[in-house]
């Protein structure tokens, strides 16, 4: 449904430079999982979902901003597959057509009715800002040698987390929940991102190349500071530290062959398992705000199976 | 007063790399044009500003979010005789400080009353718009040859004017106006745009570069399609057209000599008067829409006294 109310909306309108990219990057797809949480978020309160689907599709507008501007930041070439806004095209179209989508995402998120207009740009004001936030921390750590596991956990909740979050808490609003039930499936929402977060790291590590639509082995090559390799350089020791620091150190190097080495350290001090415990601890404390917002349990079915699909994913 | 409680805002949080640029670009100064227009708007039906001064400044961080990306984007150096963010800092850190800027602009321009919250987010949003739509305009026409002069005012009508319109309408609206009234003062600001950006134009070529800022003559430098170079090679016919066209099209030159050239040309086709008088119009026609507002004529002195400011600078 979501993905057919989708098909239906085009903001084509001139300049064409400016709103090409935007329509290039919405038909790329994706699981468009916020605003699917968002009208699930609703859902449980409410069966008039009316009000809900553009917003939600202001969600999903916003969030595919953040990754048109995040790509150029990141001087990423492939985004599902496709190559991105700014290679397909150039900088400053990027810029400037991300510039123009964080408006156009307002537009949506505002035509919610007057009574929850300002509880829902409340939360919506503060998600984004904390989305920057977390792109900053990204950006930051890339040049740190040094960051702890808290530090990489409050990155990816803000970066990653918190828009879950927002998504489902703001659909609990436009559904007219309690404030509580509100803010246990904004807590639901944000320990479910981080476990999602936390899985697409190890996706890219032990992923399939053709269903993650990314190329596998991509943050071990760019020395990425996910949690697989903070804690690889906590817990390596004596000839394996030093194995690790050297190909972490490399300038000139064969991408395939760090891959395979790193990985094997990763493999011999288990850190897969390390990363797979972390998330299920922030997934079983997800799963228990779900079951405390009081509504019907058969009510909460849908969501609970989103979970379970998307942290049994291989893309 | 503007500029005081500008004085009295400190936006810094973490991360530092985030905020810094912000205040940065914010402690750069500048007329804070549109929060006093938009104070002015308000004042005209209203006595209580209490509400107006965080939108106030709100729009002006959304102002100085458009110049930090204009500024990657025309990857210019100097903004206010000061090294722009992406020059100080990097082209990441200027794209996500002015994301981050957009954003707590929408934080500022919501605090307004509830009453009041959406109309003045319908008249936001479409500004905003606009001046992105203009900005496409304005960097399509840099590789496009011909450019009319109706292309060329709708660009500055979009990229400048729409905000100070916008202002006013918004602080029109903060201050209960009629729709009609609200309407005028947005018309007003959007003539009275128009001529500020004809004379922006001028005083690139005709100012004083202590008191302007910027470097005289880069408009020239560029090739930059402005009214007056528009008109220019509306009106060069035989040898002067040959020569206009020489220089633009030569790749390697002189930039004095080719200021001092093209200024020459101007002067000859009197390209000056030619966009005085088109300056004049916009101006007249503006303050025909003030005089028609619906307030006592002495109410309206201080914006009159503003543009005639505005409109007889030098800076």
């Amino acid at each position: 449904m979501v993905h057919q109310k989708f098909q239906e909306q085009s903001i084509v309108v001139p300049p064409e430079d400016l709103y090409e990219p935007i329509e290039y990057i919405l038909s790329m797809g994706g699981k468009r999982l916020r605003p699917i949480l968002m009208v699930m978020g609703a859902n449980l309160f409410t069966n008039k979902l009316d009000e809900v689907w553009l917003p939600a599709l202001g969600i999903e507008i916003f969030h595919n901003f953040t990754l048109l501007h995040d790509d150029v930041m990141d001087n990423a070439p492939i985004r599902r597959n496709k190559p991105t806004v700014h290679k397909k095209w150039n900088d400053n179209v990027a810029i400037l057509s991300g510039d123009a989508m964080s408006i156009k995402a307002y537009q949506y998120i505002v035509s919610c009715d007057d009574h929850h207009l300002r509880q829902v740009l409340e939360v919506f004001n503060q998600t984004a800002m904390e989305v920057c936030q977390g792109q900053q921390y990204d950006m930051e750590f890339e040049t740190r040698m040094e960051v702890s596991q808290e530090e990489y956990l409050e990155m990816i909740r803000l970066k990653t987390a918190v828009l879950l979050g927002g998504s489902l808490k703001i659909g609990a609003l436009l559904g007219d929940a309690s404030p509580g039930d509100a803010q246990l499936l904004y807590d639901f929402g944000v320990n479910i991102g981080v476990a999602f977060q936390l899985q697409d790291d190890l996706l890219d590590v032990y992923g399939d190349e053709t269903t993650f639509g990314k190329r596998i082995g991509g943050d071990i090559v760019s020395n990425k500071k996910t949690y697989l390799l903070i804690k690889a350089l906590e817990l390596a020791q004596g000839e394996m530290q030093a194995k690790l620091v050297l190909h972490l150190n490399r300038k000139e190097f064969d991408p395939d062959e760090k891959i395979a080495v790193v990985k094997d350290i990763y493999d011999k001090l288990k850190v897969k398992e390390y990363s797979q415990k972390l998330m299920e601890a922030y997934m079983d404390k997800g799963i228990g705000c779900l079951e405390q917002v009081s509504v019907d349990a058969c009510k909460k079915k849908e969501l609970f199976g989103l979970v379970e699909r998307l942290l049994n994913r291989s893309c």
